[in-house]
């Protein structure tokens, strides 16, 4: 198919509009919050699926309450190309994380539909029904059940009211014995493609409109707590201080040091002095660290810099600094030959593209245990998500669309038997 | 009177005992907090001027509830010299702040009374009511009411159940409407005087017992708002980022600087990070700055350097940087004769003395609106004040009382009329 801006934009506008109907369906009125087996994921599901069916697809709910779309391929054994994204939000969200990616392989299929085309493998469009982990406390529920690395132990993790995720999956009309059958293979995908918003202020700067992901990067969350000790702000002189806010200011500043000179982002969310007072030296002092980086062996580097920096403070200051992670996720890399698809795809609009990772997590850090992934960023507005003004222009969108639908095309070619 | 160290740790002893039994008098079970115009602080008044009229003084309670103790001197009309400090506490105090002082005074003018023997001058003996401003919210109320600097509307000030000071005064047996008559003029007292515990580190370091206070530092008190941009932890690169936090954290390290440079004492005790998540960039910051000088003109100028550092950390990062003073109060430096007066009663006693700023607050902050003022520490340990753990040597204590009492000698030979 030849690149038509006119059906590009078509499309940016149907799956804008399509978004927009979707946001509607929240469980906060006056915000957007859809979390994972609540009625309005279900009422999500159906909307979804209507306009799933509507391009041809048949659809099912999978075991884990993921809404699955399939068009079948040429042959009834054709291998897979899984296209995802999610259908929960966070609270309070914007309208395109996520569901634009799942409405944009609708729109795919549809093109193909319309055209009444078969390709040489099936095309799953799924909208996976939890990777926000807002109602569980536990990410990427829908895409890990399908790649096979959920712990059983999720089935028994509670909500804020006391419900399970076993519970909630029954009260959803689903089995929770079952979970286990929604579960594929290596092999049994050819590739897992995700159209998403980028989330960050990249593209925008750059003055693109697409992206290719290198890989969803790879992080790690820690807990630092410094003890000096603590005294009479009045009373104390500078020289016999042991401030434990001081060596954290300068651990702070040390994070934004990593960051920069190991080419990763290194951010201090949260802060406290103990015992907080204005009139007191602080004794004690908290800090979080949020560390994400492309290349897990550069994080690992970045990390045993931070922790050398760290030493170094509390040794000259006095004071000692413990630290303790409680996240650590390894880095996503996608698949060479599809970050090359994608790249061509965009070239094939006329666009220049550019590679760029992901700093959020999204679905494929599941799904690359079991298939090659690749990823397409879109342009959003001011890098701003998980907020209500996440903005997308829809001329993006579509381009956005144009260029998964390219790439199916060129898989298709790759995938033809060869005559 | 010639120095007897047997007399002095005698004294030291007592003082030091006295202390550990009023300490026994709190409103709350366990721990140390007696506050102003409470039950508490009627019992010890009554203990403590028990203490007095065994010492051979005249007792009563000023309209504002101080208890005042009076040694009459050789005339009617003879000047005052006040010897005070003060009977209330902090929450969970400690049992030698205040009460040493006023004990320490009692213990002068028993030495005094025993020898049967009358000064040129009256003394004063006054155990402040209120100088923590624990239980209004406003402190050195007792202090301020002598000094005649109590603002009117402090009468019409809520403790936490919503009763006035005015209310509590006439539940204490005073009139509200008599508190005027507490007040002294310019020219009433010779000199006010305050043995005190140091509250800091300084003189346990140099090996001293004992030291002259230069001034009561003044102080200021800051909050500060910093201003940036919020952003995705992940997605945001370093590079374009306005990290409302890596600026607080900026400034903290540049409060400590300042003060270093100035020789001033500079504390951050609060902090906090907005919207304060792991995984957000912090989009504000807040934090407090606490800074005392001796001088207020060296504490305007590390302020004004304090501003000009923060100014371009915020232009240098894209912040803004707000401050709004909260709390602003001049340096009560000590008269040089009571300081001279001081030295020369710690060299009587065969001790090496230093002269060193408080940089706790104290009552001579309000009395030296209306007399010159002297201030003594004596050694504590650690420099721990306001926490049970607050100790004392009573060797030190009597050697606090045995210079007080070298002084009131001094001052009396120099008060005597010329032959």
């Amino acid at each position: 198919m030849v690149f038509d801006p006119t059906v590009s934009a078509r499309m940016g506008a149907r799956i804008v509009a399509r978004c927009d109907e979707l946001g509607t369906l929240t469980e906060e009125p006056g915000v957007l919050t859809r979390t994972f087996l609540t009625p309005m994921h279900k009422s999500a599901n159906t909307l979804v699926g209507g306009w799933m069916r509507e391009a041809g697809m048949e659809v099912s709910t999978d075991p884990i309450g993921n809404l699955v779309g399939r068009y079948p391929g040429t042959k009834p054994d054709s291998p897979i190309v899984m296209i995802g994204s999610h259908l929960d939000t966070v609270r309070n969200a914007g309208r395109y994380d996520g569901m634009m990616g799942v409405i944009s392989g609708i729109e795919a299929v549809e093109s193909l539909s319309r055209a009444k085309r078969r390709l040489p493998f099936t095309i799953e469009v799924v909208g996976f029904g939890d990777e926000e982990g807002v109602r569980f406390d536990s990410a990427l529920i829908g895409s890990r059940a399908i790649a096979g690395t959920l712990p059983s132990t999720v089935m028994q993790s509670r909500d804020a009211t006391g419900v399970t995720v076993a519970d909630a999956l029954a009260a959803f009309g689903l089995d929770p014995k079952r979970v286990n059958e929604a579960v594929r293979h290596r092999g049994d995908l050819l590739a897992y493609l995700e159209v998403h918003i980028e989330q960050g202020p990249v593209l925008e700067r750059m003055g693109l409109e697409l992206g290719v992901v290198t890989a969803i990067c790879g992080g790690t969350r820690r807990r630092f707590h410094v003890t000096g000790e603590a005294g009479h702000a009045g009373t104390v002189p500078m020289d016999g201080r042991h401030d434990a806010l001081v060596g954290a200011a300068e651990a702070v500043l040390a994070a934004e040091t990593v960051g920069r000179a190991h080419g990763v982002v290194a951010t201090v969310g949260r802060i406290a002095a103990e015992p907080g007072a204005t009139n007191v030296i602080p004794g004690g002092a908290t800090f979080t660290l949020d560390l994400r980086a492309e290349k897990d062996t550069v994080r690992a580097e970045a990390l045993a810099d931070l922790d050398r920096r760290l030493a170094e403070i509390a040794k000259r200051r006095g004071l000692t600094i413990s630290a303790e992670t409680f996240h650590d996720a390894p880095a996503a890399p996608c698949a060479p030959h599809l970050q090359a698809l994608f790249e061509g795809a965009i070239q094939s609009l006329g666009l220049k593209g550019t590679r760029l990772p992901s700093g959020a997590g999204h679905d494929g850090m599941a799904m690359v245990s079991i298939a090659p992934i690749g990823m397409l960023f879109v342009r959003c507005k001011a890098g701003i998500s998980h907020n209500p003004a996440e903005a997308v222009d829809a001329g993006d969108v579509g381009l956005g669309a144009s260029a998964l639908i390219a790439a199916l095309e060129t898989l298709a070619e790759a995938a033809k038997p060869a005559v």
